[in-house]
């Protein structure tokens, strides 16, 4: 950032956070990783290769019968299904057992695609069986919370190139989460308002700049206080706090506007790694009025300062309303 | 991790963070970098190149009038000196100048040198330092927080490969340091102690797995909620909410204590990248009776999920008393 440019502390309004926001204009990220996929050869995610993997889960066939998307335990899983959470204290501490479903959601049988590179047929295709596996999952009375995210990209954490999501369903509700859930519920209080309703309602009519996208029934936003350049968030435009009670019309919506999203990423930055993370409500708390669930979706930048998660202070060289423009711009062509 | 062994979720009792801990002995985490210093040409920190960056803020110098230690603005600051905070709304949003201080304090003339090959006397000189910049920013006003961190490699987010740490002083407190604030006020308010005091004393009798290295000042521990593998916290045994109200003798041990660490982790991961980060009072906040200042010191290693920053929930394949075990006997050769 050049000295004469002044930068703007942000906070973001849900979770009280501050950031550091650069006015560099014309700053464009350092990208470590431009993805591009091989011929997969003895990848265990391919069509053909299905005994390499734990047996299936779900899947969603083909009129030939032949597999579009399956689901299957993670080989390696940070949690297992297995017993009973057995809460407890050790001596001021508390802990339970590790128990939880981790699965991988294959997105597509070919080695060579990216979701970018699905049609938003098939895309929803990916949505409805995230919605699927949230609902099959919510029956287990152990699990508090499912997390639904995809690393695309080594540098965003994949191991393993074959494109896949993954699901983790857990006894307890990610700190994130909670933090989410409490600033929402502390607007309503005082407002009786939905915190990212407002929030969508102000940037539609006071700045444009930051809409990304719109259809009918999404709306990606290049928030306020982004704590990374070309963070985005993609939230439905009606109140809804639960992300598996969604029409198949509102995920075919939804679908149309990630795909818009990617594309815009990929022309901007040219194939990065990016994370999506799913932000839902908890499988038990009623948070109906105040919560609202949405999409972020964040490309990995070079590191830049490397201490954000040890004090959640961020500094983001790229002003949002830039951010926003460019990202309109490139989804467009 | 192997399915056989189960894994178990733990909480760290200041924030409420929920952690998975694997059971996998013998893990190593995968490190991308091995640091080796280069020759330093034309390295802008180095001796005889002073002319090359702004105006030096303070320095410790030896007898014969050359420095050891340097502080310098940052060429490239996320906030700029000048200027007053000019908090206001932007409709349902909050946002100030980026006012602040960012500076950068030069460890060593010698490009070669990591801190850890600096004798417990020099970098005392260190921690001193920061202490001196503290002092001297907790007289303005406008600030609210001095946030000290160092990122040693590039993995760790450090553009300049000559050793040096940073200084940003804030007119905001960083949400991590508000919640830990606020967690450990909760305890006390509680239980009338510090829960930081309580976990020295806790882990001291129960589980001496945990506790890393002690002198007669300074206890590390590799905490029991651990985010990352090897993370470790070092924290002063008698209860102190202000590190800049350490004594020299303090210091002193601090030194002693943060260069054991180091030589450890060194030889356990081969000079892995590492952050520091001090974990400090709040310049103005009176939060002397519940806050316990502390470092803590993380390795950089490969990304695993990629999520972590998305929902506060980490997965840590390495059980900190194993890591314990391991850092204990690495220290001491």
């Amino acid at each position: 950032m050049n000295n004469e440019l002044t930068s703007e502390i942000r906070k973001d309004p849900i979770v009280g956070r501050w950031v550091i926001i650069g006015k560099d204009k014309g700053y464009m990220p350092p990208i470590e990783e431009h993805i591009q996929r091989s011929e997969g050869v003895n990848c265990p995610f391919c069509a053909g290769a299905e005994d390499k993997t734990p047996p299936e889960i779900f899947s969603v066939k083909d009129s030939s019968g032949k597999w579009r998307i399956r689901v299957i335990p993670n080989k390696f899983p940070a949690l297992v299904t297995e017993g009973n959470p057995d809460r407890s204290g050790i001596g001021i501490f508390d802990r339970m057992n590790g128990i939880g479903a981790h699965e991988v959601i294959i997105e597509t049988p070919e080695h060579k695609k990216a979701i970018s590179d699905l049609s938003k047929e098939e895309y929803t295709d990916v949505l409805k069986t995230y919605q699927a596996r949230i609902r099959d999952l919510k029956k287990d009375a152990r699990f508090r919370y499912v997390l639904v995210f995809k690393n695309e990209g080594e540098k965003a954490g994949s191991s393993v190139e074959h494109s896949h999501s993954q699901l983790i369903a857990t006894p307890i509700i990610p700190k994130r989460v909670y933090e989410e859930i409490n600033g929402s519920k502390f607007y309503f209080e005082y407002k009786k308002r939905c915190i990212f309703c407002d929030i969508i309602q102000h940037d539609s009519k006071f700045f444009p700049e930051r809409v990304v996208f719109q259809n009918d029934d999404f709306i990606i936003l290049s928030p306020f206080a982004a704590r990374f350049p070309f963070e985005t968030w993609i939230l439905p435009k009606e109140h809804a706090s639960a992300f598996e009670d969604s029409s198949d019309a509102l995920l075919l919506s939804l679908s149309e506007a990630v795909l818009f999203l990617l594309v815009s990423l990929n022309r901007i930055l040219g194939n990065p790694p990016y994370n999506i993370i799913l932000h839902n409500s908890p499988l038990k708390n009623d948070c109906a009025e105040f919560y609202h669930w949405h999409l972020e979706i964040i490309p990995k930048i070079k590191t830049i300062a490397g201490f954000e998660w040890g004090t959640g202070f961020y500094i983001n060289p790229l002003s949002p309303e830039e951010a926003g423009t460019y990202l309109k711009k490139g989804g467009e062509g």
